[in-house]
């Protein structure tokens, strides 16, 4: 019999990625495929249940070689009851039971979190926070998702609703958010709102070199801006300083908040790098209290988009390694 | 041999407050002294050891009786090391090793917290937040202290500074605070800066029936804004409103970073009852988010002036019960 090995599912709107992971995090194999979420929850299932037998099958093992399935999806969901409440924009994915339908799929013991969860995690046991306790992750895409570790658990919260950092108001009645508050802080940090808000002053007639890009009809992502920030652009470093200091004002709230030891950035914009980091650094300093020096360590991501099926296989080892896989 | 029973020690700027509880949080006895703290630290850890003395030996119990000792004082402070870093504006009170003090002065197990986590441990164990796991206390007092419970215990953070919430960011560029950022939510939402505006809006010529105290050299608090408010005057009726709308903002942030089932609101401000409670609430439903209904109930706090010394009893039962004191 070899090593023991933990089964990690990370299902997204675009991908479903499957791993197999040892307790120290290593991978043994990985795999992923199209998730194609409109086909609705029931093929979805089938596809993720066929990927763990694919995934059991190309190691060789049996499944008493494998200790259980972690799963990382999309929310609202229950982690306690195992549920799927909805995805964002996608009909058939009303209240599912995601948990006992792998579980009846694949014998596997099942536990499901949240992917913003679940990437924290990833990175809490095998990335940049490997060895911390307390940490938070902040992963800036369309929005801002996030997660918090402390002690080396996931936080959920009374209502599972815990680390929906992305909503904290940082600019009470400001720009209004789509979640139906104002000044939240994904609508001044996120990539996708970087991008809009270049846009928005180009449509308003500011000049700018990312102008070209639109009148061609062409994507105006995070790193059209970095590269034209970089290169000097004023409207483009303009908006890409707004984000940076409205990201450390999230900072210094988690610092308050939280008070981890370290703080991770990842998704899109955090492929910037050091253009990202050392300027949410400095303004973290800046504008943050000079009571005491107790800021986290702010980091980017070491696993990039494989901290979420690493997570997921993460999740299921601490499962098993406090009892709840019985 | 009767009943067990634990002491609580709360050390204000002010007052010292001693206490014996039972393990079922009943008081068995309760002393109030002036703590007189610009003596140094030295007499007046010897007046708290002293009160020690006097509470147990008023009940006519021995020392074996009492479980251990809970003390809450103003910070910064380390619960790890038990030791009071600083107290603001007070000379003589720089690294006193106050729980080794109080340890070798009463020969009792001995644990230490900051003021606002013992006072907010007070409400969870006995008051608003009864029953409840997941909790935040808010006190409106000159600034705005907090303390966070998670799955009934005290969130500390790395650094020992977590849940220092009223110096969450949420008007960026804002009203400069004395911790040297801006914006911080007690700059508009605490007991103390809720009349220092409007003393600034009657000084800048706004009329109010409050600049009549002012003239008389009376002091303006809390209490008589609200008074004013309720009686209609415009002036204190739009500066209340305006700390009311800020703390349902912070009411919010506090949703979504800790998501918990209760939130107690405690302090000087909270005395104003339901003037306070019924318009938090309706700013946090009216500017809180609409994706799901995961609101804490906004509470006011129940123990009032004595969360501080019930909690310190409170955090020696908890030290005791978790094995902390051996």
């Amino acid at each position: 019999m070899g090593e023991k090995l933990a089964l990690g599912l990370d299902l997204g709107g675009t991908n479903i990625t499957g791993a197999l992971a040892t307790s120290e995090g290593k991978i043994a194999a990985i795999t992923r495929r199209k998730t194609q979420a409109s086909r609705g929850s029931g093929p979805v299932i089938e596809d993720m249940a066929e990927m763990v037998e694919h995934l059991i099958a190309s190691q060789g093992i049996s499944r008493d070689d494998v200790i259980g399935l972690g799963v990382g999806a999309p929310g609202p969901l229950s982690h306690r009851d195992g549920i799927i409440f909805k995805m964002a924009n996608l009909p058939g994915w009303t209240n599912v039971r995601l948990r006992r339908a792998l579980l009846e799929r694949t014998g596997l013991p099942t536990i499901l979190d949240n992917d913003a969860n679940v990437a924290a995690f990833g990175e809490f046991w095998m990335g940049a926070g490997k060895g911390v306790r307390q940490m938070v992750a902040l992963t800036l895409g369309t929005g801002i998702g996030s997660g918090v570790i402390i002690d080396g658990e996931i936080l959920r919260g009374h209502f599972e609703n815990a680390a929906e950092l992305g909503h904290l108001i940082v600019h009470a009645r400001g720009r209004p958010c789509t979640c139906g508050q104002r000044g939240c802080l994904e609508q001044y940090a996120s990539a996708a709102n970087l991008t809009r808000h270049c846009v928005e002053l180009i449509r308003e007639g500011r000049e700018s070199s990312l102008s070209a890009i639109l009148e061609k009809g062409g994507e105006l992502g995070a790193k059209e801006v970095v590269e034209a920030a970089k290169e000097g652009d004023p409207l483009a470093a303009e908006v890409w300083d707004e984000a940076c200091y409205f990201l450390a004002i999230g900072c210094i709230n988690v610092q308050h908040s939280f008070n981890p030891q370290m703080l991770v950035l990842s998704g899109g914009m955090s492929k910037a790098g050091d253009f990202l980091l050392s300027r949410v650094r400095r303004y973290a300093r800046e504008h943050g209290w000079k009571l005491c020096d107790d800021q986290p360590e702010i980091s980017i991501s070491v696993l990039g988009d494989d901290a979420g099926v690493l997570g997921a296989a993460g999740i299921a080892w601490a499962a098993r390694n406090s009892g709840v896989f019985g």
